[in-house]
């Protein structure tokens, strides 16, 4: 089974980098959440899409592992990719791999669950997704 | 007639401070929102009050003068001061004050317009902004 | 042994909130830095402590769990343990408690390590840190 | 004389929307920050220049006019246009362009002002400064 994945290209923001000159590590939520829209919209996962079914689908895992600082004016590239798994969930795992050198500099994970537009847990697998998941074979 | 103003006391975040090792320019926005919030819980006139009359009331212009760099760990009172006006905005000054010297190190100024639940621009002064001005004599 | 912790007591800012009306799960790094930081005036362990020894003390490693979503103007306290743990790192876990109902809202984890003022990986435990852990009694 | 000018493109951001679920006015100040560093880059006036000529260059002023809200999603076209002016200043005027309808959504303005390494403030325009004048006829 091929692996469904999507990228997105960035470049490290002046206003992202601390004073230790290097990106402060919470604006990797936002590289990764970049990455993740970056796959919505090439598979048609995106929010608005879970939104038009009547669902919300917010973070609920996070994580993330920093091998090497990045700094103002790198161009690197945030790639998630998704990861098969039972009952209703999205899940991603990530890596950011600086252009310059092609390494990668973080990786992490994010689990997203379903919630009706009443903000109620759903506990079974909407049936959209049920469908994208057949539709992808994943 | 008497000044209506509010403060909000902070303290810099390590996560707002730049390369520089000075307040990033940009979150003195999230300083002035503060002082506005500080404002709307004491006046009655925060965005939640204004949401339940049936509008929205967003920034359409600000300004914003740096005088004095904060840094990361500087404690601080952003203040907000209501400026009487005609017709359908709400138009503050601000200024944020350095605790340990009581320096001014930053002013400015918003204003706000009226959107119905529509996004529809409010040319004339709601019922509720009216009847808030004349209650506090502005 | 007596546990090690401090904590930051925060309210939900405008601004922090996204368009499903809750906090975005990025601003829990924040809450935890916070957190992290009160931490570190407390127990003389703050970053300008650690740079005043010669060293930067970068988060590697971060996860959070969302079980409960803040909105904006929930107030909300930030609280950091300290994990004892051998080596040159600091670790801690997390919980942000909503003051409402005192429901616990996340939790998670950083874990922080030593880099010299040229950006170098310390192998061993800096012998500030040293000192710090056996007057705490860590 | 013909103007210097440069553009970012760019695309809203989940995180940078607001409980209205329009862009939160602040971000703005984080794409005229893209405008100018795109214009740094093309015309060699980026932070790195300058610092590399032993100058800080922070905003002492900003100021902005919102026109028509930005949605998630939206593309769109960040434009800082150079401001020829006598003395140690370097100003912008801004225009942030929809794509989708070429509409201009916001517009502004900053001023930045040379310190030295010192942070002490540069009265004087730095000779690299007049020297980058001269050569693009400014």
């Amino acid at each position: 089974m091929e692996e469904l994945k999507a990228y997105a290209e960035l470049k490290v923001r002046f206003n992202e980098v601390d004073s230790m000159a290097i990106v402060w590590h919470g604006n990797y939520v936002k590289y990764f959440e970049d990455a993740r829209i970056a796959f919505g919209e090439k598979y048609h996962l995106g929010y608005l899409d879970i939104y038009a079914k009547g669902y919300y689908a917010p973070v609920v895992k996070m994580d993330f592992k920093f091998l090497n600082p990045l700094i103002f004016g790198d161009s690197f590239i945030a790639e998630a990719v998704y990861v098969p798994c039972e009952g209703a969930k999205i899940r991603f795992t990530y890596n950011i791999r600086r252009k310059s050198d092609n390494e990668i500099v973080a990786t992490g994970s994010t689990t997203q669950v379903f919630l009706d537009l009443k903000y109620q847990l759903s506990l079974y697998c909407p049936e959209f997704y049920n469908e994208w998941k057949t539709e992808h074979g994943v």
